[in-house]
C-alpha cells in the first residue's frame, strides 16, 4: 500500500462524513483534515467554528446522526434561558456543544492559536487523524445577495438561505496565512493525495483554495487530486449548493462542480445515478469516476473512502 | 406608611431569601438591593457573579428552591461535555445558568458596566426592585487559611471549605468605587432604612462595608440600620459562617454576629430560638429584636421582611 500523507479538504457535514470514512482506513496521523473557517463567527462572545466542529464531532463519534448536525443527546436549556434573557437566539447552541465553544474561546483569549486548541481538543477526544483549520487567521465568507452582502451564518442560519445569491467574498483571505502543517504537507514530495470532500464548492472548499499559495502548491504537486461531488441528481445532499448554482445561472449538476474544479483536479467522483454525466466530465481535463456517493451508514462512509483512496493510488504517477 | 428608599445589603442564598421577601412588600423601585461581588470570579473565560445571580434568580422566581442554589429545572449536559473536553469542572455551571454568564461576559467585554448589564437583565426578567453590585470595579475576597491564601470560590467550592480560616482580605477594595446609586441612596436624607440581610458577615457583608466611604456614610445616616442574624442556634443556616467563627476563635452564635456589627447598627434581629442571647445583645449599643428568622416558605420570607420593615420604622428618629 502507498505511503505518505493524505490531505482532505473539508467543509461541514458532507465533508465530515467522508473525513470519518477516511479516518477509519488506518491512515492514522498520515491523514490531515483541513477544514474551512470561512463559516466561523463570533456569537454571544463565543468563537464558533461550525465546520471544524462538524469534523471533530464526526470523528469522535459525538455527532447527531439523525439531525445531521450538532451533538447527539443534545439539550436546549441554554437556548431557552438565552431567550428569557432577551439575547440573540437565532443560532442554536446546544448545551453540550456549548462546552466546545467556551473551551475554545477561553484558549484563544489566552493567546493559543486555533491550531493549538484544535490539537488539544482532538487529542483529548481520542482522534488520531490530524485536524487543522485552513488558517489560524480570520477569514469570513460574505455571501453577496440581491439584498446586499450577508455574513455567512446570517445568510445560512438566520435568513435560512432565502436571499438570492450573486457571488461570494472571503474577507481577510489575502492576509491569511495557510496553516503550517497543511502547507508543509502540500509541498512534501511524498504527498500521497489531496481529496476534496463532498462539501459546498463555493463556500466550503473555495475559501481553502483561495488562500495565498494553496492553488500554486496544488498545481505543483505530483500527487493526485480528487474531488467528490456534493451534488447528486441535481440536488445538494445537504445545504444550499444547488440553490446557489441555480441563482448564479449554472445548471445544478455534478458537471458544474467538475467544471468548477477543472485545471486543479485529476479525478472527479460522481454518483452512479449521475452516470449520464460521466462522458461530459471525462471530456474535461480529469478522470470521471463513478461510485456510490450518498453516505447514509457508517459502511457507506468507509466504502466511499476506500474507493477514493484506491482511485488516487491508481491515478498516482 | 413611611417613604424613602430601603437599602438591603446582600450576599447569596440567605440574603436573596430576605431580598425576595422585601421585594414583595410593594416597595417597588424604592427597594435597592446591593450585592456583594467579592465572590465573583472568572471561570472558563466567563464572568461569574454568584451572589448577584442568587438575588436575581430569587427575585425572578427562577431559583431552585430544593437545591438552595442555581436555577430550577437545571440541566448538566454542559458540565458533562466540559469533563469530556478535559476542562476544569470543579465549579458547576448549569445549562440554564450558563446563559446568564455568557450574556454578562459579552456585555462586559463590549464595555458595559456590571451595573448596566444587571439593570438590563433584571428589567428583562420583570424585576421591579433595583439590584446593583456593590461596585463596578473588581474586588476579590481572599480567604486566608493555614494552607495559605485561597480565592473565595477555590475555598468555598473547590476545597469545600475544608481549609482552616485565619482571616480575610478583599483584593482591590481600596481602589473600588462604591456603586453610584448605592452611595446616593446612603447619603440621601430621606433614606428610610438599611437592612443587612442574613448573609455571612465576613465574606458577604464585610466586602460591602469595607468599600471606601460606605462605613462613613452608614455612620452619618439618620436612617435606622438593622441586621438579621445568619446564625441560629449556633449554626449557620447555610454556608461556612459558623465554621469560620469557630476557626477564628469566636463562639458561633448570633451574639458574635451582633458584636461584629456593633457601632454600626441600631437593631439586631435574632431568632426566637436564640432568645436567651437577647439580653447580652441588648446590652450592646443596639436593640435586640426577636423574630422567626428561618425562611423555608415564601410566607416566611414575606413575614420576616414585614417584621424588619416594621422594626426599622419603629426605630426611625
Amino acid at each position: 500500500m502507498a505511503k505518505g500523507q493524505v490531505i482532505a479538504l473539508s467543509g461541514g457535514v458532507g465533508g465530515a462524513k467522508l473525513a470519518l470514512g477516511l479516518s477509519r482506513l488506518g491512515l492514522d496521523d498520515d491523514l490531515l483534515i483541513v477544514t474551512n473557517v470561512g463559516d466561523d463567527f463570533e456569537h454571544l462572545g463565543l468563537n464558533i467554528c461550525p465546520d471544524l466542529d462538524s469534523v471533530i464531532y464526526a470523528l469522535a463519534g459525538l455527532n447527531d446522526q439523525e439531525k445531521g448536525w450538532g451533538r447527539a443527546d443534545e439539550g436546549w436549556r441554554f437556548m431557552e434561558a438565552i431567550g428569557e434573557l432577551g439575547a440573540e437566539n437565532w443560532f442554536n447552541l446546544g448545551d453540550r456543544d456549548l462546552a466546545m465553544h467556551v473551551v475554545r474561546t477561553q484558549a484563544l483569549a489566552r493567546g493559543e492559536s486555533l491550531t493549538q486548541v484544535t490539537a488539544a481538543i482532538t487529542r483529548q477526544l481520542g482522534i488520531t487523524a490530524n485536524v487543522v483549520p485552513m488558517t489560524d487567521d480570520p477569514v469570513r465568507t460574505m455571501v453577496q445577495t440581491t439584498d446586499g452582502p450577508l455574513a455567512f451564518q446570517h445568510y445560512f442560519v438566520r435568513d435560512q438561505c432565502a436571499p438570492v445569491v450573486t457571488g461570494f467574498e472571503f474577507d481577510g483571505i489575502r492576509q491569511a496565512k495557510p496553516q503550517a502543517d497543511f502547507m508543509a504537507a502540500l509541498r512534501n514530495p511524498d504527498l500521497r493525495a489531496v481529496i476534496i470532500t463532498p462539501s459546498n464548492p463555493f463556500v466550503s472548499v473555495d475559501p481553502i483554495l483561495h488562500l495565498l499559495g494553496v492553488r500554486d502548491a496544488l498545481e505543483a504537486t505530483t500527487a493526485p487530486i480528487i474531488a467528490v461531488s456534493p451534488i447528486v441528481g441535481g440536488l445538494a445532499i445537504k445545504g444550499p449548493a444547488a440553490k446557489m448554482m441555480t441563482e448564479l445561472g449554472m445548471p445544478s449538476t455534478a458537471l458544474t462542480v467538475a467544471e468548477h474544479y477543472e485545471g486543479l483536479i485529476d479525478g472527479f467522483v460522481l454518483d452512479e445515478s449521475d452516470a449520464v454525466l460521466a462522458d461530459d466530465i471525462g471530456s474535461l481535463d480529469m478522470r470521471a469516476l463513478l461510485a456510490q456517493t450518498v453516505m447514509v451508514s457508517l459502511e457507506d462512509r468507509e466504502s466511499l473512502a476506500d474507493y477514493v483512496i484506491a482511485a488516487v493510488d491508481e491515478l498516482a504517477p
